[in-house]
């Protein structure tokens, strides 16, 4: 536990990013994060959670207050590898600022979010004293970056065996693309994957009715997938989006026709299809193209990314407004881009995602200018003071 | 030299499969050759010739004989290798009879071949005598299973640059698809081999309009090259054909967009074309596939095989009249199948080919018919008596 430490949106995202927790290694990111959130009165919970085949993870889960409602701020402090160190222009746990911008891995996605969390939260609670009457938390994992097995789904499970309840989540994911404001994400796209096998029989090319050369069928199923879209989205979801991640067949002799080619293909897909109803279609295009000539294998990956979307509702407004007045900018309410945690939260609560901006993230470089650090920290401050004041407005108590 | 040795074809055979020559391992293979040409009067030669990256190759060249006309043999004595030897009925280099049937590497790939014409040769000199009046040659090379660079192509300029002159050559090569008597091979269709590359952007599936999948560009150049016939074959040859050898991205990453596809395929192309005229025809198809939108590279490999005809004339009738004789059957006259050193002999002198039943070539158990040995010999006897009877109606001395 610090004795004392910066409370700066800066300090916190400084001291986060120096923490080397490169995914699955905790660094020591979720120890100082727990001494900060018991130094301001918190309880503090640190579950590892383990599975054969993955690595153990160790998590934090923190509460303050016992009353309704129960706001969950959440995220992870594990962060992509740095890839080249040398490539970078300052050393990516070194956590330096230069021009006004922080340097550093995880410093938009995402230690840079949760050190504003975590500085509203101290505001918040200060400002409030005794008069605080509802609960906040911290759910947070370092396991989003790897196979996201050992954490917030398993966090998650832990907490509601405690009895934990929610009634909002938000998580501090990079949202933006460009400016702060831009983008709140209100659901996800689901995310389905495909192997896909054509089967030949193998020869000389100089023998082509002896052999059966599987490329042409699988162009043919290829362009299948391909030829038509899936739908063409809907009112707050774009269009599912079929694209091809690899497509081998590994010959290296250029006098033989090959016994098989394998294709991968990954599907975000939006919520007029679940997993079940988009493989069933993805089938049914394979088998009218494939007819009786090209033999195929589909193997489809078991998807834990369903569609889902977080209806707009009052919460989203009051998030809304913190961001009007911070930024003057009206945030889009998107469902774009990668997958996150939240499609494990949404079962236990809504949760809205709404953090830094990505432009950065995962790259060499990555940065985030000080003023967006402290301008987030002031929308999840009107956040925290908005949500409980609308509480004691309509429902005092719990 | 042999001091004796069995003069059959069999016998021929038999010493030549215990002859370990995998290629490029001459193996003893043609120093017993040379051996039993000179003792029947030939003039042996064995040069051996070297490049750097290739192994060195030993080779031999025999004539027999100073006048007019010049019937020349051609073939080789090296062997692909053997594949698992514990997967042969018969060990590959035993050269064991079972049923009627001699077993081993190269029984059909060429040793029998070379066997066969080695017997007839005999059989019509020691016939001959002093009537014999022209020439008769053995052009047999280590180098045809391998890189064919230190091989034929080298043992022809050696020859010719010694004044060497031939008429007309036979190459042994297995020619039947199933029955000997089968098929001549009067020329081959050309060979050539391109590199296509597509270059794409790499990015995340979710984020698509922030990456360019070169997958679908990959799909509609292959399916470009594949949608028209080359052309609809000619006289001696069958339509030219492309087939696609492998097709490669290798990207492990199902939520990643690769940045590169490459594929390579081969074109068995007929004498219609020219290996320039089908690279145009090539760029051309790419080119209004690929239009603004995909970027590719093309690499058309070198290619020493291009289409060749030998025109049917009159050694090719009475080829096929020596056939017809021992077997009953009129061969077909095929520019089929692979590419062999017919594409270098061409340039000397006309040449067919016309050995034995080609099905178990490469294969374990590869394996011929005592019987096809006698009776390929007895063609090949009539094919020499008839050579050098005509030519002595038509044209004596020389």
């Amino acid at each position: 536990m610090p004795a004392s430490f910066d409370r700066s949106p800066l300090g916190l995202a400084q001291a986060l990013i120096r923490c080397p927790s490169v995914t699955p290694e905790e660094g020591g990111a979720l120890a100082w994060l727990g001494g900060v959130l018991e130094t301001a009165g918190f309880t503090v919970h640190r579950p590892r959670f383990s599975e054969a085949g993955t690595p153990d993870i160790d998590n934090l889960y923190a509460r303050i207050g016992t009353g309704a409602p129960y706001l969950l701020f959440a995220g992870h402090t594990d962060v992509v590898p740095t890839g080249d160190v040398a490539a970078w222009r300052h050393a990516p746990f070194a956590g330096t600022v230069a021009d006004g911008v922080l340097y550093g891995r995880g410093a938009v996605d995402m230690k840079g979010g949760i050190a504003c969390m975590l500085a509203a939260a101290l505001d918040y609670l200060e400002a409030a004293g005794p008069a605080f009457t509802g609960s906040l938390g911290f759910l947070i994992t370092g396991d989003e970056e790897g196979p996201a097995v050992n954490g917030t789904v398993k966090l998650l499970e832990w907490a509601q065996a405690r009895g934990e309840r929610f009634d909002h989540c938000l998580l501090g994911e990079p949202t933006n693309p460009e400016r702060l404001g831009d983008m709140i994400k209100i659901g996800r796209r689901g995310s389905l994957t495909g192997k896909l096998t054509v089967q030949g029989r193998q020869g000389h090319v100089a023998y082509p009715h002896r052999a059966e050369n599987p490329i042409p069928g699988m162009l043919r199923l290829a362009g299948a997938l391909l030829a038509e879209p899936l739908d063409g989205g809907t009112s707050h979801f774009d269009a599912s989006n079929l694209e091809f991640t690899t497509l081998d067949v590994g010959n290296p002799a250029t006098n033989v026709i090959p016994a098989e080619a394998r294709a991968t293909f990954n599907i975000r897909f939006n919520d007029l299809w679940t997993a079940e109803t988009l493989g069933a279609e993805i089938r049914a295009r394979l088998d009218r193209a494939a007819g009786d000539t090209v033999r195929y294998g589909l193997d489809l990956l078991p998807s834990n990314s369903p569609a889902f979307l977080t209806e707009p509702d009052a919460f989203t407004d009051l998030v809304m407004a913190a961001i009007e007045t911070e930024t003057g900018q009206v945030p889009q309410l998107s469902t774009t881009g990668g997958t996150s945690d939240a499609r494990f939260i949404k079962d236990a609560c809504p949760v809205i995602e709404f953090g830094l901006v990505g432009e950065t993230m995962h790259q060499t470089d990555e940065c985030v200018a000080v003023a967006d650090l402290n301008r987030l920290t002031a929308i999840y401050t009107r956040v925290i003071a908005a949500y409980f004041a609308a509480s004691a407005r309509s429902a005092p108590g719990g």
